[in-house]
């Protein structure tokens, strides 16, 4: 896998990347142990302040190191990094560097302490914005503080879990319907 | 648009369509009056009880028709109905009749008061599970009480916006790799 040059992206603007639904990578820290784990079920919430939520299971270490860091960074992997991507959703609890065991570069993020992985077309620093919903649903909602995202290609290759082994892979992306909008609702 | 014949589907299963983050048409009823909107921002919560988080503007009169009727049904348009999204999502506020407006069929559900949409591939029936985020989120907590599936084609081609007019055409489904995971996992 090789790492991804990335540049600043507006964080009011991450739906564009995850809005589509695709299966991302979570990276966490805390004191000195780092991990990270493969999640599907999230959602934009928010334009400004930027908020994404997320369902992180309580059987997750990352569950741990989110909720004590009170940060994470989601990162979305690329259709060609799928087989790493299952790995590591395979994988529960702790083990000593779950970034070398899957071949992935941890680089330092600007704003929260959880690593940023070099390989992945996009990073999206997070702070936990409310843990209220932790309790009863595992539901963390998170605002991105800071979003790097490759130059190009504009529109990445992702891949977008249906369960039972079965991934939907990012088909065409197209502004055919654009002409229908009305401005106020792009 | 032609009707699509559904068969009924596995409540806990609705993440194989839900998860890979299509838009999806949201239709509500309450003392005679009914609507649909356009909603991208949705992930799946749990398996049992099937649940599934929603943003849905209070711009939106639907929000007022789903909240005082503690139901809706999420409806899964396919891609040769992305110019009904469009105009759906363009429009806000109180008309005669959403459904004649954009020539869709509204059928009785099973266990809620919202219309089915017909011309979907699918239609999931839900009752407000979880209303304590809707103050502060605008996010509904639903619980998928009644999922009706088309027998064909398995997996759909559906639209997933990224904002900006620019929409992603699903693609390919693949198992291919399903050998990685382990059972427990899939």
């Amino acid at each position: 896998m090789r790492r991804t040059a990335k540049r600043d992206f507006p964080v009011s603007d991450v739906r564009r990347f995850l809005e589509p639904g695709p299966i991302v990578l979570v990276s966490s820290a805390w004191k000195g142990e780092r991990i990270v784990m493969t999640m599907g079920w999230h959602t934009v919430m928010e334009f400004v302040p930027s908020l994404v939520g997320c369902v992180i299971s309580s059987a997750n270490h990352s569950f741990d190191l989110i909720r004590r860091s009170k940060a994470c960074v989601i990162n979305l992997p690329t259709a060609d990094m799928a087989a790493t991507v299952v790995k590591i959703g395979n994988t529960s609890g702790r083990s000593t560097d779950k970034f070398a065991e899957f071949g992935l570069t941890a680089e330092p993020a600007d704003e929260v302490g959880a690593p940023l992985i070099a390989e992945c077309y996009a990073s999206f620093e997070c702070r936990l914005h409310d843990a209220r919903m932790i309790e009863r649903y595992n539901f963390f909602v998170f605002e991105v503080v800071k979003a790097h995202v490759a130059a190009t290609p504009k529109y990445p290759k992702t891949i977008h879990y249906r369960g039972d082994g079965t991934f939907m892979v990012s088909g065409e992306n197209t502004t055919h319907w654009r002409r229908l909008f009305r401005p106020g609702m792009l």
